[in-house]
């Protein structure tokens, strides 16, 4: 079962000799195809091509905690290898010239990359063929549909994901992972298909927090997390509900409203944190800043193949070329001034606890609903999120933690600080 | 002599009727087809192509103010029907499977993609074939070297180029034409090859000002800039000579200060602008931040094409490998903190008046040095280079404003202003 290892666990067993790149990838591969009729996680995958990459790389000296560890790429990334489809019917069969940057930085690093896992249609809305693990009548979420489901069912220990609205943490919450969406600027966007340049974010999937800081802290340069020393920690932790809490479900607010309950009979400090009128504003700010981009970025797709775009998309797209300069700038300049304010609600809380999403798994007609991820997402925040909890039908429930900006770091500790004192309770 | 029209010019001449897409786009050929060879400005064109866009054109209803104005793509540039090779021999051949935001966007705007202007190796300083207009054993500076020398050699009236350090304001002041590089966000980057993304900028070279803003008016979705009435301007100028002054040779500072004085003698302010000490650091700090993002966006070409990077290039990035998270986030966070010090310098200036090169056009065995673009692309504010004087070998002088950031159009209209006033004397 080397499949179910985590990849801070499959790293240390290939830096003792006692597990190689090739018997995990084999595991993982085994999985995908016992699983894959019914997940439906991948856009494209050659079992004998990541073999060899596998045989390969044990034949080579150790070159990161990344080496041998399978990685899978939601199919936005572009890859030199593997075709990039961007989940759009568009680019049925496109095959990029180059990696982009992240994925030739994991190579770099003695990476082993798996397959294209599925993504949405160009990361928007519109589900694509990806299957909830643990229900077929589920949706996984999106836009990273089969990055979460892969990481999920154990097909791959990390997926690369992107948010843009919501679509890292979303479909983290919902297939019971680990969500992480970078600060702004964290890990090199080169290669990656554009939809909203100034929110587009790439950030993963695991099964772990410390592999979600192994995988960011190989790609940035940042020294890795220690957790060692966690046990005494005394976040102070601001609860914060959201302008939009009343769109969550009863269960999911219970939910979190037990979790904050269960951090405070730890001994920590859980104070409600209330954001102004002018964060009440982002959420409508965020679809307007990214329908203007998204117009612009998908010329070329709405001017020239409009029949091959959803209608949904097609719709959203519209709006955009609708949003004037000014409102496009009017929106950047209130986004701009909630960072400020939310640097100072970091002067008293060292991380936020919020909603992941309005509930569980939505049913396959829809990917669900962006709502506890695009302000986080506009102010550029790091974000996090873990698996807590189950709703109505027995599906995972997530909770977010957010950081203020570039304290990535602190977020993988406190988040891993909270994970193990709700796995105590 | 079509070719010799300004875009606004063409444009108003093409909206009455007076003149077809057809023959302007045919001028600009016949003097491509004259000049090429002396000029090596084009990394691809193909005059039947460009013809028969022409002549589609005119069938056509008029769609914009762009509509049949021939447009030359610097080949960094996404374009699905040309080739598109980065200025690099690993790209040779290469073509993408669709336009960038801002090709699609000229298209369906009515312009006229005329070809690929040549760019220096990924848009960095190692000199590409192109030669300046005026003199062949001179550069026409870089890295947007093919689109100011098109533009300037009367090739095509607008040229799309792209700015990191210095890449659009010193190809422009070279080869005598109007360079301008819009505040950080201004045209969407969706399929700009990437080398530095938290800086690279997507600008214009032109042979007037109404014409750079016609230009990021329609892509931006901008409202037009009224020129009629800037006579009675008084704008309040800041001159700033910036720390690296003694960097510029003597004919360089004369001149600007020359036109600092006859600026003062048509009776506006221009003032003597110190920047405090932590601008002096900003050139330093755009090296660093550039670099590490570099050597992240470049992985695919470091690690499997080393042979065929320029050495420059190689050692440029292997620098960029050493700089580690801590150091990059610090000079972001100082490029930040000026940011906020220049807003508060742009309170009592319109604009600032600044030089735009060290000099004029260099030998071909370089590029020319970036100096007095790193400051102004770090703190993302917009900036425009217009002809004025020339140095010791006769060849053009460039003189530098810049406006606070997202003021691109009180840049254009106190550029204009100060050009009116230069040529007036």
């Amino acid at each position: 079962m080397h499949n179910h290892l985590s990849a801070c666990e499959a790293s240390r067993a290939i830096a003792a000799g006692e597990l190689t790149a090739e018997a995990l990838a084999a595991a993982c591969l085994e999985r995908v195809r016992e699983r894959e009729a019914a997940v439906q996680a991948w856009a494209f995958i050659d079992p004998e091509a990541a073999l060899k990459q596998a045989r390969a790389l044990d034949r080579q000296p150790r070159r990161s905690r990344l080496h041998g560890i399978p990685v899978g790429i939601k199919d936005v990334i572009d890859t030199h290898d593997m075709p990039t489809e961007y989940g759009s019917k568009i680019y049925e069969g496109h095959q990029p010239g180059c990696d982009a940057a992240c994925v030739a930085q994991i190579r770099e690093l003695g990476g082993l990359i798996l397959g294209k896992a599925v993504s949405t249609e160009f990361a928007t809305r519109h589900p694509n063929k990806t299957r909830h693990p643990l229900n077929p009548e589920r949706s996984p979420g999106g836009s990273s549909s089969g990055s979460a489901a892969a990481v999920a069912d154990f097909m791959v220990p990390i997926a690369l994901g992107t948010q843009t609205s919501s679509s890292v943490i979303r479909p983290a919450a919902y297939c019971g992972v680990v969500g992480y969406k970078p600060s702004f600027g964290m890990i090199n966007r080169a290669g990656l298909k554009f939809l909203s340049e100034s929110l587009d974010t790439i950030g993963s999937l695991t099964r772990s927090i410390p592999d979600a800081a192994l995988l960011v802290e190989e790609l940035a340069g940042l020294p890795p997390t220690s957790f060692d020393d966690i046990g005494g920690l005394k976040p102070r932790i601001g609860f914060c509900r959201t302008p939009w809490w009343d769109e969550a479900d009863d269960a999911s607010k219970a939910n979190l409203e037990q979790a904050a309950r269960t951090l405070r009979a730890a001994g920590t400090r859980v104070t409600d944190v209330e954001l102004d009128e002018p964060f009440a504003e982002l959420n409508d700010i965020q679809v307007e800043v990214s329908s203007y981009e998204f117009y612009r970025a998908l010329t070329f797709e709405r001017t020239r193949h409009p029949e091959l775009i959803s209608p949904h998309l097609l719709r959203r797209i519209a709006a955009g070329g609708s949003i004037t300069r000014e409102r496009y700038e009017a929106g950047v300049a209130a986004a701009r001034e909630c960072r400020k304010r939310i640097a100072d609600v970091f002067r008293e809380f060292d991380v936020l606890l919020a909603p992941s999403a309005p509930g569980e798994a939505t049913t396959i007609d829809s990917t669900g609903e962006p709502t506890f991820g695009l302000m986080w997402t506009l102010l550029r925040l790091p974000c996090l999120t873990l698996p807590h909890g189950s709703g109505p039908a027995g599906l995972p429930l997530g909770i977010q933690l957010i950081a203020s900006f570039g304290r990535d770091a602190v977020l993988f500790r406190y988040a891993e600080w909270v994970a193990r004192t709700l796995d105590r309770r």
